[in-house]
């Protein structure tokens, strides 16, 4: 990196710039594949510090990258051209809830689990919950549009977020939205931010909206004998007149790793189950479960077991949690997709991957977010055999091509990142990554923010896995 | 306008392309004011037929006008620079339901109504639902990101659409989104081309997202003494732990015109109503209503009115959208602003608006969707009164000013268009208004798509009313 630059980020961000090789390889990965090094980190604490970082990074050059606590699945803190590395789990100073608005006000660093205490503490709700949310920070969520098992009834991060502060490739400061949850003056910069991956411009502050908090929350657990009648189940359950507030379907493979991890009390030799929740006046709840139950009897579905109390629920959904660390213990390198499809043709995906972990010879494990379609088939693989990771390439390969063919997309809640901009023209078309790449160059003409993200790069024709 | 381009669209459109005075002089005007003259309208009947004329009017840099129904309040459809006016109103072919998907599939002159109507036929539910839906297209609607009394809980247009077919500015046919409520494939086309007001692409087809239809609803109506304790109980009710399906307040302005206007029985003497509609099992309504009458208590609210039957209740929304309606018979021009702040100032904007109403000496009546802030400070006028014009013009701008300081916006669901393009920079800035003007730029160099709107030409400094 040039001098200069170095010079002058060391000028104002002294001891929070970072350029030892130990420190800076600290920031080279994150929850998907690939190791890089960038040429310095700078931990900012303040717009300011971002703002002239930018500055900097825009006079000479320098490829920019924004990162909060590392946990993305898609790639998309990776430093893959150098450059500076923005830091941003340090800025976690603001946090401040505007109860009567029903807002929040948070600094990027600030770690989503500890929005939703605050919200909770108020009564009131902030619904995004991605699995990681315990670690995560909202700056990432941001740039990622984050999903979660509530994405179901109550939508995304983008759908919880009315205002931002973001600093431009040219170093301005500029306020998009605002306090009100309405607001159609202009372009929607917000919703057009988030989840553009730190590509378009780099986020310091969020406005969030807040819902009241449900009274109350009960969960039922559907175990099935196939998995194309577990599908079928969700659009039914769907179309009963209820709405669940989460929906989570573990396959056959997903449940015994929790078994085998946590020593559970699953049904092992079930198809799959389905965890559905339903939230609201506690009066109601048990009779929106007596729906859904009338709704799955129609199609021959009757095994479902009601958690009795808090605790039971608790447990219900404790398995859920177990899913990725169990697969992550069991060996080697988990591959987490995030294809999703419209809800009728979930019995048709699961079909596929069945037929795909067959035809290929994967351990591949099927759960996620049922109840709005979108899928995580995880691939454990062994990074080291390169037959197989030939298979997983080809198999990964053959479910994104599916899941467009079937109307769905790529992507659900994880981002194109490195790991799928290979297929981004699959399913945009040519003409359409052109159209967003116009976009990219207006806002972004040096090309400094996140670059080597969502779009492919010339010849790039497989996953990342191979072109490491 | 150039011969041949006239000759070329003559060439595939015949009958369906009007350039006589008299049918050009009816595509001139919307909702709002002003009158323009296009050089000719194509009745638009398919994509094929938008790609075209979009084509022609790439190559012959004329401008286009996209138009629905007309009942933009903002000058969306004004053919401000003459050129062509394509008028989707006829292209009301396609409306289909996929109940499984929880998703509907319109073209752009589809009555917003008809998709209420066809979604309730399978007990689901299309929220978005604006004063005009008995007449207003799909496709103004996705320009304008329209809202209505149901914004409260289930969000605006843009909350619904999960997918759109689109023509560039240079002719090519792109689909954004795709059939599923998660999707972060690249970036988000979609929400960025929703209440775009037809400046970066035309939209030719939307993907519209369904929800189960709520159970049941009831009503209360509320009757208050001053106007600041009726803007305090905004919050009061919200934070309660209920969420109503709609929230709408009418001064004693609005309560007399429509009592006038109609003959009901209303407290011509209150200082405010306020209607309050919460939806979900009929169980649990009445329970959720006492929480709410719980809440008021607290501020010395009781005098509360609930609707104890189906009628009362039909009676109740009727005043609603009798406002409108009331207004615009009692005499002169109606000029509606839809200027939104955060839920706690909504007592502050009251206060301003009756001091601005005294101050300027003008007839100024407010209702709207209090729900979420956005209030309807509407003003009856005589636009040859010059003198009371200029005075709306400085009661208007001061109105707009506070609630930019407020924390709100100048539009909440109504759009910029040509009414409120002047105060643009008020609220996003000057730097938020060259990095919008860039992406516009970007996608449609030739600035052919609906010029003259959102953006102020040099100069520019009231409303459309004294520069028309």
């Amino acid at each position: 990196m040039n001098n200069n630059a170095m010079e002058k980020l060391k000028n104002f961000m002294g001891d929070r710039l970072l350029t030892e090789i130990d420190e800076r390889v600290s920031y080279g990965y994150d929850g998907s594949f690939g190791q890089y090094l960038p040429d310095c980190v700078v931990q900012v604490l303040s717009t300011e510090e971002v703002q002239q970082t930018v500055c900097i990074a825009n006079e000479y050059e320098i490829p920019l990258y924004a990162r909060g606590a590392s946990t993305s699945l898609s790639g998309g803190p990776l430093p893959v051209h150098g450059g500076i590395v923005l830091d941003f789990s340090q800025w976690h100073s603001k946090l401040e809830i505007y109860p009567e608005d029903l807002i929040i006000k948070a600094s990027p660093g600030v770690i989503t689990g500890d929005i939703h205490k605050l919200a909770e503490s108020y009564n009131l709700m902030y619904p995004p919950d991605p699995s990681s949310s315990s670690i995560c920070t909202i700056g990432g969520n941001l740039a990622e549009n984050a999903g979660g098992p509530r994405g179901v009834k109550y939508g995304v991060t983008k759908d919880y977020v009315i205002g931002l502060e973001i600093v431009t490739a040219d170093g301005k400061v500029l306020k998009t939205g605002g306090n009100t949850v309405k607001n159609v003056t202009g372009y929607d910069l917000t919703k057009l931010i988030i989840g553009s991956e730190g590509t378009l411009a780099i986020i310091t502050e969020a406005t969030l909206r807040l819902i009241p908090k449900p009274l109350d929350t009960r969960t039922a657990m559907i175990i099935f004998d196939d998995l194309y009648t577990a599908g079928q189940s969700i659009s039914k359950i769907l179309t009963s007149g209820v709405r669940p507030s989460k929906m989570e379907i573990l396959d056959r493979n997903a449940i015994n790793k929790v078994v085998d991890y946590a020593g559970l009390d699953l049904p092992r030799e079930a198809a799959a189950i389905l965890l559905v929740e339903v939230d609201g006046d506690p009066d109601v709840l048990s009779k929106e479960l007596d729906i859904v139950q009338e709704a799955l009897k129609k199609i021959g579905v009757d095994d479902i077991q009601i958690a009795s109390d808090k605790e039971e629920e608790a447990r219900l959904w404790q398995v859920r949690k177990l899913v990725s660390p169990a697969i992550v213990t069991s060996g080697y390198t988990k591959i987490s997709e995030d294809a999703t499809v419209p809800l009728s043709k979930i019995p048709d995906m699961f079909r596929k991957i069945d037929e795909i972990k067959r035809k290929y010879n994967l351990n591949i494990v099927v759960f996620g977010h049922a109840g709005d379609g979108n899928l995580h088939p995880t691939i454990n693989t062994n990074m080291r055999d390169s037959d197989e990771v030939g298979r997983v390439e080809d198999a990964v390969e053959e479910i994104f091509k599916y899941a467009i063919e079937l109307g769905g997309t790529l992507s659900g809640e994880h981002g194109i990142g490195t790991m799928k901009k290979a297929f981004l023209a699959n399913e945009i078309s040519d003409d359409g990554v052109l159209f967003q790449k116009a976009i990219k160059k207006a806002l972004d003409p040096k090309n400094i923010l996140n670059p080597g993200k969502i779009f492919p790069e010339p010849g790039e024709k497989r996953l990342v896995l191979q072109n490491d």
